[in-house]
């Protein structure tokens, strides 16, 4: 190293070391948090040989964000989903338990006043698209089955669309239901679309500039609880959808791909004699045990 | 590693993985930028095994760091300096020049409409304070003098406010005036004081739980620009002062730090007899080379 690169080394080094120090008298995991926030932070600045212009880039991006994050849109939530934070701070969360089912990102279009329905009953509650029959069991990793168990579920329309998003105050493509005596559950929906993350704002900027998409594929939104079980957050994928491999949000596992099956009229497992063309989805949910309290 | 630990190793690493490989068309430098951007924080969130609790605690500190800002507050570029980020870019982007005066942070408070001044002249222009005289040369690393050489000057007064921190539109404590034939430059000012940095948001309060204080030490700014010479952007501390061991914004470097004469009377070194007491600093500006142009 020359005598100017071991100056501008140390020099870069002071500057960490002082700062790192500054957090010293916190209380342990904020100290903890911020002390590798503050390491990642600097060694990402020297590595990259960060510019002056690219600082203010930097600035003005999380400006913009700011300026536009209100109560109906998330921008900084959007940044950490196409960074993949988000997913990975699932990842970091759910329990490493084999057999349980994988969990995916929440997303921002879970609202908690949807309805109840019966076992069976109909979610889509008027939200367009065609009629889709999703059934399953709720089970424990041990292969026991969880009566009463809550689902909530949540969709996006066939023009890709949640009931928030318009304009309305539409109520559709949502409600929760309780599992049956053997774990089961059953509900008509519709199928969803893909659809594209807002992409109006910064965050759609660094998109279109590193020149990745900003569409999801096609998904339908689960959230199982049950006494005595972790609470699980994930959607399934429909197989077969063009977006599977370049999900914005890194949201897609394999083992959350299923086939939906298309049936051009005759009898619903329910019964019933659906008048148009429907689909049917099998999928069973796997809870993990709840966490021993210490 | 256990069959458990080894399977939540991979699923983070795949995260990661996929998001990497989701910048890889992007041009060679937003790609650069992108993928340690990406590395370095998911290596922070996987090592403080980040709870999600703690990841909307940082979308919520982001949130109102966004509500916040406009164009009298920014507190995006306050939590870069108080993370050491903005310092950390100076040093990065600063020439490795032995002999070089040592540079530090822009600050929030330059503004580009303050008057030209005389050498020799006053920049307080009514700011309150001990009227302190600064003079010095500002030459080359090679020690030759740059005559007319552009010094900007901007400083708090003795309450620790600039001029645009008021309400009532002054422009005080703050000109510009060019070098003499050798070098040379000297002007009248006031002594400045210490100053918190805004902390009633959310850079406060990590402060705050931090057990850190948002005072900077007392230090007048300086900016020196000369043709064929790297642009300087620094202050000068005063030496003695409480807060030069707990700059909020980790600006303070040794050579910088300066003593002020204060003397109860007598002839000032521009022939003038000041009526009340008056403070003398000392300080020569030395610029490095500019950048070759490639
Ligand atoms: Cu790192
Ligand atoms: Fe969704
Ligand atoms: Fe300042």
């Amino acid at each position: 190293m020359s005598t100017r690169e071991s100056l501008a080394a140390e020099r870069e080094q002071a500057v960490t070391d002082e700062v790192l120090a500054s957090f010293d008298n916190a209380e342990p995991r904020l100290r903890e948090v911020m002390q590798s926030l503050v390491r990642h932070l600097h060694a990402f600045a020297r590595e990259t040989r960060l510019s002056e212009r690219e600082w203010e880039a930097g600035i003005a991006f999380l400006t913009r964000a700011g300026r536009l994050t209100d109560d109906r849109r998330q921008e900084f939530i959007l940044l950490s989903d196409v960074l993949g934070l988000s997913m990975l701070t699932v990842a970091i969360n759910q329990p490493a338990e084999p057999g349980a089912t994988e969990a995916t990102v929440f997303g921002p279009f879970f609202h908690d006043e949807a309805p109840e329905i019966a076992l069976g009953g109909d979610i889509a509650r008027g939200a367009a698209g065609m009629p889709c029959y999703v059934s399953g069991q709720v089970r424990g990793t041990g292969g026991e089955p969880i009566a009463g168990a809550r689902i909530d579920v949540w969709e996006a329309d066939e023009d890709g669309f949640y009931d928030v998003q318009y304009d309305d105050h539409r109520s559709a493509g949502r409600a929760w239901l309780r599992t049956g005596p053997d774990g089961e559950y059953r509900f008509w929906s519709v199928l969803p679309a893909p659809y594209p993350i807002p992409h109006d704002g910064p965050v759609g900027d660094l998109l279109k500039a590193a020149g990745r998409g900003p569409m999801r594929p096609a998904h339908l939104h689960f959230m199982v609880t049950a006494p005595g079980y972790r609470r699980l957050i994930t959607h399934i994928f429909l197989a077969g959808d063009p977006h599977l491999r370049d999900d914005a949000v890194f949201g897609v596992k394999d083992s959350l791909i299923v086939d939906a099956t298309t049936h051009a009229g005759g009898l619903a497992p329910d019964g019933t004699e659906p008048a148009a063309p429907w689909a049917s989805i099998a999928f069973d949910l796997v809870l993990a045990p709840a966490p021993a309290r210490p």
